[in-house]
């Protein structure tokens, strides 16, 4: 039995800054981008693209550190571990994660890579698509971990971007060691269907293991890590391996998985999709609070539709409205 | 008589990024800030009052700068001369101007103050109050002027802002000089109320010796500079000494005098006032590219009109919409 925890979640993440600019589908084309995707580039190849960008708006993003961001605006105790350079993206990213009250301690890395960024583009359909060039993030390693912190959160939350780099996929394991120590419980979020092609081996035996609690994907990573083509198999297939499964599915909603027993919720009404950026994330963020709350499953999925709703009415991942005066409103 | 130019305008000012956050009305009382203001800080200030700032969203700025940013996408020919320093937040303001299509060449200083950056509260009624800590921009000097480029555009445009720092300032001097000797007109916003009380006397001197064409203020520093109460008594004192004075009155619209006559304009209409930063930056953007394209002084002011507008809808001094196709729908 673990004792009670100072924070609700701890989460690892890459600490990026994300540069957002307005793009026609013509400059996906010709760069041979897959739409709505996050792939990796090198130095050179984010100064090539970066020139080749519009004017751009910088904010700190991150898919894990904007779950966080979400929780604190929902009055939730979080803290966060990634590595950021000694430089000035590195002091906006901390900035806006440490003025938000979500506890913030990794030492930044000096002389080495910059501060991670990633240019988004985000086309006229409100689709983004990631360009990450991972600097400093990617030098996460077993150092970057901080024990006491990680036994001391209710819930381990990583993201599946973290499998990109060699030191940052080598920390996991010892992270995810350190929460079942302290009896706490594991959280992962799939990130991206790239990932988990590469990663296919190591997700399937993290799952065998049961070291994956809480398991959130959304539609297209489903079906890839199940190798199904058809939604309601994979959704067994997977829900049979964690004892929570949370699949959101854009415009369909959003499904819960726990004991064999689903729950589901609608997506919550848009008008306009401005920029999808972040939705996953916030979506996540809402869920996790819910539980952190107590709540049912239904609310806590709801939650998660709506925080999804709001990031999505806006540019970039972190909210720039009162989330807990919208969940309040919606769910009281 | 001035020989055809490359260039419609060449604008000198502070290269800044600016750093806009949210903020109540309690924050501006107690950090004794006045509201819809500019303030000069210290690195210790900036630093101590990013500490005290939520969550940001850096956004690359400047008053001149954000003035030509508009020019480019109403598609006229800008150059700017400003001074970043060779750091990650100058990159960025010299990605976003070239980005647009502004000649930016003032080769960036090494090794001291870094680039300019503006701490941007904007509280709930959507107005916005500035604190600045002009970093590398107080360096720019007469060796940042290139006095080819001075005489190869049609109009230099001038900020007030530049008169805060002694380098800058004392540099304008030549600048003027450049333009006058290549026959070309002068342009010069006063920016701010402090800045005109504090530098008067070379203001009333500049304007004494016709060094001039083009006068913008808003109400307030007319109001100033007139050392005036009444707005009519202080148009017409103004106007006489300058051939054209272009004064914006937010929701009263704008007025032009040139010649002892005045036109004038109304606002244009809008729902809900998101962030005013840029407002007045827009507007001469709008106003001098009908200028550069030959209009009529009342389609200037309507276009000075349309992207003022369009800038206070949206978080940032930067359009993110297409500015060209509202004109186009708003005169043809």
């Amino acid at each position: 039995m673990a004792t009670p925890a100072r924070f609700d979640i701890v989460a690892i993440g890459n600490a990026i800054v994300d540069v957002i600019a307005r793009a026609d589908d013509a400059l996906i084309e010709a760069e041979a981008m897959v739409k709505g995707s996050m792939r990796l580039i090198d130095a050179a190849e984010a100064t090539r693209l970066y020139d080749a960008m519009g004017p751009g708006v910088e904010m700190s993003g991150g898919s894990a550190a904007n779950t966080l961001a979400g929780m604190a605006a929902l009055g939730r105790r979080c803290a966060f571990i990634g590595q950021v350079a000694d430089d000035q993206l590195g002091q906006v990213f901390t900035h806006d994660l440490t003025s938000l009250g979500v506890a913030f301690g990794t030492p930044p890395l000096a002389g080495g890579d910059p501060t991670a960024r990633c240019l988004i583009f985000v086309t006229p359909d409100g689709q983004r698509t990631m360009n990450t060039f991972l600097g400093a993030s990617q030098n996460l390693g077993l150092a970057s971990l901080d024990p006491e912190l990680i036994g001391d959160a209710d819930i381990l939350y990583l993201e599946g971007y973290l499998w990109n780099a060699d030191a940052s996929r080598a920390a996991m394991a010892d992270a995810i060691r350190l929460a079942r120590a302290a009896g706490r419980r594991v959280a992962f979020t799939l990130s991206d269907s790239f990932v988990i092609a590469a990663h296919r081996d190591d997700f399937d035996r993290m799952i065998a293991a049961r070291e994956i609690d809480i398991l959130f994907a959304n539609e297209a990573e489903l079906l890839e890590l199940a190798q199904e083509q058809d939604f309601d198999a994979a959704l067994a297939r997977v829900a049979g391996g964690v004892p929570l499964l949370v699949v959101t599915r854009s415009e369909k909603g959003a499904v819960a998985v726990t004991g064999g027993e689903r729950t589901t919720v609608a997506a919550e009404p848009i008008d306009h999709v401005v920029d999808t950026t972040g939705a996953g994330d916030l979506f996540a963020a809402g869920f996790l609070s819910g539980l952190a709350e107590g709540r049912a499953l239904a609310d806590c999925l709801t939650m998660g539709a709506v925080c999804a709703r709001e990031i999505i009415a806006q540019v970039g991942p972190r909210a720039q409205t009162d989330l807990r005066t919208l969940v309040a409103a919606r769910l009281g």
